[in-house]
């Protein structure tokens, strides 16, 4: 059908239309500082506050805490430190098994390698672009058998300890389906909300739903420490670990250094909290921006044939981190060509994350059918969404 | 005899005359920025490029790598993350053994374990206050067998992989010395060199005698990013492999997410290596500074009952990261009094770390008789060493 012919002239032209006077070449996600971040972090300098204490960590930690309604945030070093404390403390061990998503950065199963446990990988569904909650389930009713209240794959003999759904692009994924799959078979429910600061799902935060839920604070984010992210959890005595084993677990006491536990350097320091203060105080003005952007795109790209513009799912509301066209089917093969002439067009552009069951090192991991990951993987191209190109179009 | 008691009022009052007109409380070591730190990383903000990509980052691995005199350094988010990813690509691996001392901040022997090796305490000599190479020698050779070219732990028959030589408080140890054992032992040496950035064996700066050596710019080192660390090379391959598992192993493509092995996030954010690069321009200027402080302290406490000032081993120079006491053996029993006597009086003071090998996670790894360290533990006591306080002494 030729009215289904992806145009890419068409595209680029749509670009050029919607960002005419933008300067050029164009980042995906660049960051953004109009704020007090200067204010901030010359705070820093002059009080010589730069490093693993200091008021912005706190600050940053209570005030992200209020923003997303949970009792506790424990700041750290990135989202992937976060990931590996929060599977650790969640009881993730050596030649445990994980299950994540395969349609995600490499990330969310690197931290479940860092605890020596096994990453198991669950295919996604078109709607979210998450994790297919009723999928898994009918795939772990399959595949698993549940021993003296532990999960344990039934090929492998090993105990499958968690799920990591992660907000892909900042869409909430099904979180409640995801949960009530959790509850069913005994799994803890870990969050990689890496991209999905301030996304909703039903009226409440991302993040907020498993035992505990990261955030990331990478420069490519929808706010940034440089480098940074956050364990948001509802659990005090969680929070509490988490702070201690990300600090090397020193014990309190005014000059002896006993430290009783193994333990890591993953505290966020002062001058990137200070940073991430003033980012966060201006989250929703960002959200706003964002979602300004993601209406002109979707807007602008009703009516192009061969592809369409991805929008929030139902019961959500999305921070379209990253701005995602899904090329039809019949259109993968001109995924590269597009992206291609995006950026010889100065338009950053980038293609779903190749899905993680295609790596070499994750190659032999187990997983259920990931037809849904594999074939998305061939369409999705993500392009520009940085906050500072929401402004004008309202 | 009475003459050699220690009192604690005559150390207080030489801090009070050593430190007129200061600010206290004084921290053991505080920041100090006097030079372009500011401009630096304002520039990050103005220019947006706050995360892990940017000049700073570049220009820190190059201006350290010219001045320790090595072909290569690769930034990293802190010290113990440098270590894990040093021990890691010199192949120690689950179940290895590594030699450490049991006098070293809790980091050195974490690195170990999170490569899933166990740590094998070694102890130190009292002149360098760093692992005794004669001593560990003698052990070696009691206590290993070699057999394929590997040295194994005859009580354990564990595979014991690499040394990591510490030099503590910025003073050089016998790096020679156990650079001889290495090579006696087939053991790979790895340089903690946390401390000592800008300290001088032989006139060789310390970090670079190992495969590889480690540096912390946590804030209370010499010089700081707020966090951060760095590995030093003269092996480019560990150095290109360094660079790549320490920033998840992608390959590099201009769109496709590809990474060809497990690896990790653990580069240094560009707005941390500002502050580094601004802090490395001055590191000889606050090096005369310490020395200065230094010369001060040897001079005041010289003829000071019950105690001596720790000066840098014979044919080295210190950069005197934390200057130290050493009370005499019979007066260890006044270390908690003069600390607090301090702290009451303004002046922030420290003991050695608790010997690893008492702490509880700690407490059954293998080691050589550990009595110069226990013994030490006792009698050592870090005074305030910020830089700005080497001014005004000359």
């Amino acid at each position: 059908m030729s009215s289904e012919h992806l145009d890419s002239d068409r595209v680029i032209s749509i670009l050029d239309r919607v960002f005419a006077g933008h300067n050029k070449p164009m980042g995906l996600h660049e960051p953004y500082f109009p704020g007090k971040e200067w204010d901030y972090v010359k705070e820093c300098l002059d009080t010589r506050w730069v490093s693993s204490a200091g008021r912005f960590i706190e600050r940053l930690e209570v005030d992200l805490a209020d923003y997303l309604g949970v009792k506790r945030v424990v700041a750290v070093v990135n989202g992937t430190a976060g990931l590996h404390i929060a599977l650790k403390l969640s009881g993730v061990e050596t030649n445990d098994e994980v299950i994540v998503p395969s349609a995600t950065f490499v990330a969310t199963a690197n931290a479940v390698a860092h605890c020596g446990a096994i990453p198991h990988f669950a295919d996604i569904e078109p709607k979210t672009l998450g994790i297919d909650a009723a999928r898994l389930g009918e795939y772990l009713r399959d595949a698993t058998d549940i021993r003296d209240g532990k999960c344990f794959n039934r090929n492998t003999g090993r105990c499958i300890k968690a799920v990591v759904p992660m907000h892909t692009f900042g869409h909430p994924v099904d979180i409640e389906g995801v949960l009530e799959v959790c509850q069913r078979y005994n799994l803890i429910m870990i969050e990689d909300a890496a991209e999905s600061i301030g996304s909703m799902y039903k009226g409440k935060q991302t993040g907020t739903f498993g035992k505990a839920g990261i955030f990331s604070f990478n420069g490519n984010k929808t706010i940034t420490t440089g480098g940074g992210g956050a364990i948001a959890t509802n659990d005090e005595k969680f929070a509490n670990f988490a702070r201690h084993i990300t600090t090397t677990a020193k014990m309190p006491h005014p000059w002896e250094y006993r430290h009783d536990m193994v333990a890591y350097n993953y505290r966020m320091p002062n001058i990137n909290a200070a940073l991430g203060v003033a980012q966060l105080e201006q989250l929703d003005t960002f959200l706003k921006l964002k979602r300004s952007l993601a209406e002109r795109y979707a807007k602008e790209f009703k009516n192009v044939s061969g592809l369409i513009f991805f929008t929030e799912p139902e019961s959500t509301k999305s921070n379209y981190w990253l701005n995602t066209l899904v090329l039809n089917n019949e259109q993968s093969n001109m995924r590269d060509v597009l992206i291609k002439r995006g950026m010889e067009s100065g338009y950053s552009m980038r293609p779903l994350w190749l899905p993680l069951h295609t790596l070499k090192m994750y190659q032999t991991c187990p997983r259920m059918d990931l037809n849904v990951a594999e074939n998305l993987s061939m369409r999705l191209i993500n392009i520009p969404s940085s906050v500072f190109l929401g402004k004008g179009h309202s």
